[in-house]
């Protein structure tokens, strides 16, 4: 039996782990004061190449943008995402619970288009009411997508050329950024990320960290009271030298063991898609990350789960579904061959 | 010139004037707790056929309608709406404003069906990931729409099945309800809305007074700090007469003169209509109530805005726009013959 | 029987009346945007001295606190108030209901100082865990306070200059204002107000008008989307023009009509302390304004209930319990003649 | 140098270490539905006693108290606390993040009474303004207290019998469940608390776990969607087999390991006491448990500050301060007596 559930389906990079133990009894203050903390930061901002970046370290992804997205708004601001993206569908309501609207676009494979997030803020200012609409203020954009496609350095350059043009906010969702940045498909930067971005976050829980995300700030004058806002939201970790560690240990050596984690990933994922598309099976989205999407007979997904674990993508159709398979920084080559021989032809 | 912007270009009903300066100075206790407004309870009551009703006064629509939403759903539950709902679009993110998601499915001239909502339910619960969802908990419709349209008794019936069975509360939002109770072509009473739904509100402000809304609720389980709710929203009304004398004068004698209101608009409505199909141009919508749209070359549009005032209803088009007038209790067939006469030919 | 529960047990002025009952077919467009709210925002930028000012007209008292407080605090900003203040008494947890926190200071007589103002600042600011706190970033006091009670200039310019020592803003609950400004011992005036604070209101509801409050801002920059955030609040009103109506005709001639009712309800509120006194009966509270406190044993107070209405101040004791009567712009002359001959001797 | 800022100076138990690492490559399904979050569960119901506890793991402290206030409240619903409880003081005003009121009591050493809550409800249900307050629904309580101190059966009795008199909830706040439980002056057992409260939570962070509380449910009934509403809040972990292991870790064989890192908690904290007054100090708090208060001389804490670390409790005095010290389940007799060597005489 193999698995391709989540990219979190295991504990963290053994190197981690490995510092984890060294420095288990060592006595540090707590909430991010500590030296693991302190140097981590610090190499995220040599990453993102300006040391006027604001970088705050906080558990989870749903957290980190229920987090960004109030601390970053006033009351009726409200945030444009794709009608796919994570913060609409996959977290519960939390920007909601925070008191702020989603306003969706309809995205292609995830992904939105800096003409449709001009085209929502013309249709704002446009419109005689816009005194009793949200006022759309931030746009949140995933990278890699939830349905692992990347935008092009010319597509994220447009659309924040928009956002800067509208002063509206630019805020990248990068719980998977490693599997991005490590694509052959990627052309931008995480210098580019910061920036084309406001705010945007390094995730670690799906690549290779126990947890942990790293937000990224343009600069602290986006909310100076930032620490206390993590701290209101219930999100600021006592052991804050845990996520300090394992960031510091990611992106020591320009962040070579994050970019380790992610290259595994999406090389794992590819051997996945050219053991399908072998037996005739293409992938339903062209992702050039760590997520396959296959739409498949019923029949061949019951006989794939007597091998494996996936995942099912939205409710089972009659004759056929979509079903999703993650690698990540952990998956093992023999783990793609054993899925590969389970495969039925086409 | 003429006006036909919205449903609230004037005060009140001079009957209702009359008897604001009558009683001016007489003493009552606040909140209330007055004799106007435990008459005015009483005739709703009466009116919805059910002394078990919760009837509470309100001051604004988006105020009701958050206020509802927010009393009567947990944290993490949401509110299903279609997309062109008040709560959607007009309400500056109020609902999320309370915390809670609002999920949209795409409505026809303002009505959805039960088939979209018991489908959206199934999406929920037949999702493995249902966990990470917002909790589709209530159902909103208007009655009237947004756009003048009216659910027949049969529609309202299939959607209160839909959501006992899955037990998801059907709130209806009825600002204009007096107009959709004037219509030839309603079928419902408003002891059918009390008998379908779990709350619903009867719109004062629309109908012919200076402001008010009246909440009624199944019965006061559904929540019973109903009215420390209401305070806690700052929605409580200290001189709370003004809201009981208003709904008191409104529902005397089988809330007779609420329906006058409501008749006088939906007749003015009509012969609009009837005054710019004769120059053979038809409406956008089939609306049998008091807000009547078009689409009109932008040439039309310019001229008639010199002898009236109406919505744009969108942004304006390159050639043709869609606008929108609206008559109400207080129109009168003269400022309809006025507008007739400035209508050009198709 | 005579009544003195509290500032709103009447409609309103008759010079309000007339007006609204005069205008009332008249057609204006909503939200505020009609001439008579254009009118009195121009006469209260006149009376408080500066056409900067952004004024913005409310329902209810509840309802503008909460929406002033939340409409210029950051998420984890909390506002400073006596225990007494009636935010953190008698709104429900309108301002918690909004994300903030009340930190409280024990008031005097419904005061504080700028002592306790600063010594609360310093114990956030020197504590080692203020990032574990929330930000005292507002001081809300009342004006007169919810005991009648008065700052003296001297007093308000204090608490003034602390706030902007420390980048604190100031808010002052008018509610009563027009029974401060009437009041003998005011030595201040409305462009006093508008000077030292950040935002204050202008109370309608408790000195005159049906419904009403008007908000003065410093300026619009506190928050350019206030009027967004009114909306997304519940708290705009569709047929603005009766808020607009109300304020235009109190604050017309240099807010003649206001301060008419407000010294209405003033002189009779010191008639009334006389009426006591004369009799041997000290009020608990040395109140200038149109509220007076008395602690009276209970024989004493029930027979007082049998020819006039007042309110128990907190619960009743086992020998004495203390009492509140109010009067105000409509208060007349026999009636507290009334309860005079009522009162029994010390 | 040694350290007693906090119980949360050092990693986790090595226990815990090392079965993360044994586990650490094996996969597992997220979000607490892995094997060691299921046996977790049930050992946690096996301690309370009783199978239809609803078991929960959250990440940190502040995150659990607001994500149980929030689940278990309706809208106007408000806690009652302590002045000095951890939910008033130090989380930033989360319990207000999430809408709620806190009305505080004052606290002696930490603790409330019975009587100081019936008081409390009795004053709002016994005020004829009941309706324009926020309703005490939930009593607050930490066990130990932020002082260190123990409630007794008795004393948790009372509290408890008031509240089902009242129908308020009782919530106690274990951040330090293990240092009460392992208190010689401890007179309650773990299924006392199931017994008398509504719900609980046994802190890990800073009784030996990396992080992790575990939140105990009377029951489902108490909020069936609990779950969700934990993802809301942003405090569903992904890999919540962390949480799970941990919990596993603790409570196997009738929680032993979590009393004996209770037990080193308390008892270096007793010879820490000992040996400040064997120096003629006195504790100003008689705390049984991990935390110890002294009130120093401001000459002697700057002579310790050579010597070890520790808190200013509130700020540095004119001429004496307030001090605390805390032990953990990783202090050793050693750093106690390196800091004894260093205490100087009285």
């Amino acid at each position: 039996m193999v698995h391709f559930d989540s990219d979190y389906m295991e504990g963290a990079h053994p190197a981690i782990m490995q510092r984890l133990c060294e420095t288990n009894l060592e006595k540090t203050p707590g909430y991010g004061t500590d030296r693991f903390s302190t140097r981590a930061r610090e190499l995220v901002r040599e990453a993102v190449g300006n040391h006027f970046a604001a970088v705050h370290f906080l558990v989870g992804g749903t957290q980190t943008n229920a987090t960004v997205v109030s601390a970053l708004l006033w009351g009726a601001e409200a945030v444009i995402a794709a009608d796919t993206g994570h913060i609409n569908v996959h977290e519960a309501g939390a920007i909601e619970g925070t008191g702020h609207k989603i306003i969706t676009v309809p995205g292609k494979d995830g992904k939105i288009t800096a003409e449709q997030v001009e085209e929502c803020l013309h249709g704002f200012y446009d419109d005689e009411t816009w005194m009793h609409m949200a006022i759309p203020s931030m746009v949140y954009i995933s990278y890699p997508t939830e349905f692992g496609t990347l935008y092009s350095l010319k597509e994220l350059e447009a659309i924040s050329d928009v956002c800067r043009r509208f002063s509206v906010k630019l805020y990248v969702d990068g719980a998977r950024l490693g599997y991005g940045l490590a694509s052959k498909e990627c052309d931008i930067t995480i210098k580019d990320l910061y920036r084309l971005c406001d705010a945007f976050y390094i995730g670690g829980t799906k690549v290779g960290t126990l947890i942990g995300e790293a937000v990224v700030l343009k600069n602290k004058d986006l909310n100076p009271h930032f620490s206390t806002d993590i701290k209101r939201g219930g999100a600021m970790l006592a052991k804050g030298r845990l996520l300090g560690l394992q960031f510091e240990t990611m992106f020591a050596d320009n962040f070579k063991l994050y970019l380790e984690c992610g290259r595994n990933g999406v090389d794992r994922a590819l051997e996945l898609r050219a053991a399908f598309e072998a037996k005739g099976w293409k992938p339903c989205v062209d992702s050039p990350t760590n997520q396959q999407f296959f739409q498949l007979p019923n029949t061949v997904i019951d006989k794939l789960t007597e091998y494996a674990t996936f995942e099912l993508w939205g409710p089972r159709g009659n004759e056929q579904s979509t079903v999703r398979f993650v690698t990540n920084w952990a998956t093992k080559p023999e783990e793609i061959a054993e899925l590969a021989a389970a495969i039925p032809q086409a």
